[in-house]
């Protein structure tokens, strides 16, 4: 018995494999769209009760909580949280093949959800099977986290948690849902994640759309918006609401030496998204600061009146906007968001509704943490070299629920793999390499 | 020979009155929508030819311009402006019967264009028609200009003017096309319009959407233009463009004095629109003078990014707007957007893109000007009271291409015609009402 037969065993498996996962893509499994949670549940209990796994369903007020277990009787637990939603597949005409119709094309394969994260669902699963066809069964206790709603923020996780808490605590470390190689194809590893504060808006003025003749009587709920978004933040991305950084934590010089020896690979990221300068002009440190130490507040969606051809001329009465602010250690989306209704009250923005929020706090793992050393050392091993450490990532997630646990993030996605995004992919081959990680990691660990 | 004579020729012919007006109805010419025009111009030809006039058709870069002339050798020429084009039907399912299809209720005539302006194409033409039959030939020269594209800007009322000059320019006034009784019942009567600035606008920052996880790096398109839209209007309604408000003409003693006599009916418009309280909390005269004397600058689309459910999380590369200014006599927008481009330039908005925009003068006839003084004593005879007199109105129209020609609006709608909207109607008393008015008119001028 070897690990080398383990591998061998991934590659045997490697069309089972993409097959599993294509059928899991074709499930079309949208939080914000209620679509396809329960055909996703069931699948899933599937595959997981035949590879020997005992599994539970965890009811919340939304979609249900996946949970599968092996326990071996070990001193050691090893988590996976994991997710078996998909973002949105909008815009659907700039795909080159149909979003839940998983399409394989030069050595990747395309789908929506194929890197964020059902990729990661099964090549986790797979490797734990491989590992178990050789060895009999694993080296520590296995469970899996798989929730229905992080794409929109993860609402009742925490409901969740609270009910099933001795489930997650008793793990000895967590492996977190997405991760990947960047452009150079250097795997990266993320010891956290940001938090977030997601807001709905509404502003509606008076009872219907008025000829804009007569917009000189009206509150034009467009320009209100406008107003109420343009009072957050300052074009210096400075946010104004009072007391809004009062509470963020101050990086700690462990911190501080991994930014400055991170390499963000600035000409690979202005190629990728088609920039021409970075925001503000900044480059370097102040960049990198900009990026991991800095809360941010980003619209995503804006609309209201006529969008149509030619020139309707119409006050609108009604006007929406979707906003997220990415939190760093420190931050509270609950005080935050009474901090933004009282700025907003105190300058007269009653009209300004915030219709529904949701959002968590940011969470980090130390680097000397053994947890976080078995994961890098693990990596150095399969890949030939040093990983690339991320002291925590722009996007977010909602690992502070896991307190007490070391979260690190790994995954088989690429800097291309459009996560979010028409096209979304991932390499097969990556795929597979990641498989070959999670067995030795169980290995190790 | 009388009047008394010609009215109940109008009377008498109000059934094939009705009946004309319905053919024209029932075809479909929406400039928006490129349809119905060459069906619109036929009938048109028909129609007139019929009544005696002599008509030509001038053809311009879009719709052509449909005019026709009865000359009896007077000194005095009367000129009647309106339009065969209408707006879009859309949204359809909400009118009770299709808009195409011209359908009586209620002492009612509803279909598309009824109010704005068919419905007083015909009417002005029968009302002629009639006074022949009793006097054998009208008193004056009738011209009537007849465009199709109105509804869309007029953008080529000015090539046809330049081509015609004097078709126009010996005319001794204008009956504009629009009009109509208040929710009252009370007869209006324009004597001026408002010119319009229309911009379309497009931000566009980077290649392409971006996870908002690394909004940091980018500029976001939505913010951009929230940013570029806040700082053209403040929160007092006052246009922060540099020389915005220099060229206006100071109101004249004439429309102050009319300003202030004027009955705006505060109740009547809240109750119309379902608004709590006028706009920066105006009433009275400070709210009349908002309406009449200053220019606006309105929103009337909005949208960028993520506009579905849930919380899809984008830093959009693209945003787009539509906003109209409405201009007071003595501003250009050609004057106007060059000042708009420049302060969106020294404020580092290259960003905005002014994709398209078009736009003419306002333009008013004084209220002592003889045809003024002639219009507004026949409709205190035929409805036996004082009409309401709008020094100017909120809406624009091309009245200054008419340079010269004293252009008076009056109409056969009413408040809730629903002109550019579902279920567009005028009552069958006022068309009958309207004709007679036309033919006092004449008679008298």
């Amino acid at each position: 018995m070897s690990l080398e037969e383990v591998y061998q065993e991934i590659e045997k498996n490697k069309e089972d494999s993409i097959d599993i996962l294509c059928e899991l893509l074709k499930i079309p499994s949208m939080a914000a769209k209620k679509t396809g949670a329960p055909e996703a549940i069931e699948f899933l209990s599937k595959i997981f009760e035949e590879a020997g796994f005992k599994y539970f369903i965890s009811e919340t007020k939304g979609n249900p909580v996946f949970c599968a277990e092996m326990n071996v009787g070990s001193e050691k637990t090893l988590l996976f949280y994991d997710h078996y939603d998909v973002q949105p597949e909008d815009p659907v005409d700039l795909w080159d093949s149909p979003p839940f119709e998983p399409a394989i094309r030069d050595g990747k394969i395309f789908a929506r959800g194929v890197s964020d994260n059902k990729g990661e669902i099964i090549c986790r699963l797979q490797a734990i099977k491989a590992y178990n066809k050789i060895y009999g069964k694993p080296p520590i206790n296995i469970k899996f986290v798989i929730e229905g709603e992080e794409e929109v923020g993860s609402p009742n996780l925490e409901e969740f948690v609270n009910n099933d808490k001795e489930f997650i605590s008793d793990a000895d470390g967590c492996i977190w849902e997405f991760g990947g190689r960047d452009g150079d194809g250097i795997q990266q590893v993320y010891l956290g994640v940001k938090g977030i504060l997601y807001l709905h808006l509404k502003t509606r003025t008076i009872g219907r759309d008025v000829h804009s003749g007569y917009t000189q009587f009206v509150d034009n709920a467009a320009y209100e918006l406008v107003w109420a978004l343009s009072i957050i933040k300052d074009r210096k991305d400075k946010i104004q609401v009072p007391g809004f950084y009062d509470n963020i934590s101050k990086p700690s010089a462990e911190d501080m030496k991994i930014i400055k020896e991170f390499e963000l690979k600035e000409d690979l990221l202005k190629k990728m998204y088609g920039i021409e300068e970075f925001r503000l002009g900044l480059t370097g440190l102040e960049l990198k600061k900009k990026y991991f130490l800095e809360p941010t507040c980003n619209i995503c969606g804006l609309w209201s009146g006529y969008q149509g051809p030619g020139g309707k001329t119409v006050t609108p009465n009604e006007a929406f906007a979707k906003v997220d602010l990415r939190l760093v250690p420190g931050q509270n989306p609950k005080d935050l968001i009474e901090k933004i209704r009282k700025f907003w009250d105190e300058n007269n923005f009653q009209h300004i509704e915030i219709t529904e929020w949701d959002g968590y706090e940011a969470a980090k793992t130390s680097i000397k943490d053994p947890f976080a050393v078995a994961v890098i050392e693990t990596i150095k091993e399969v890949e030939g070299h040093e990983p690339i450490i991320w002291p925590m990532v722009g996007g977010s997630g909602p690992m502070y629920l896991f307190e007490g646990v070391p979260c690190i993030s790994i995954g088989c996605g690429h800097a291309n793999s459009n996560a979010h995004a028409p096209n979304e992919n991932i390499f097969i081959d990556d795929f597979v390499v990641g498989m070959k990680t999670i067995a030795k990691l169980i290995h190790r660990f």
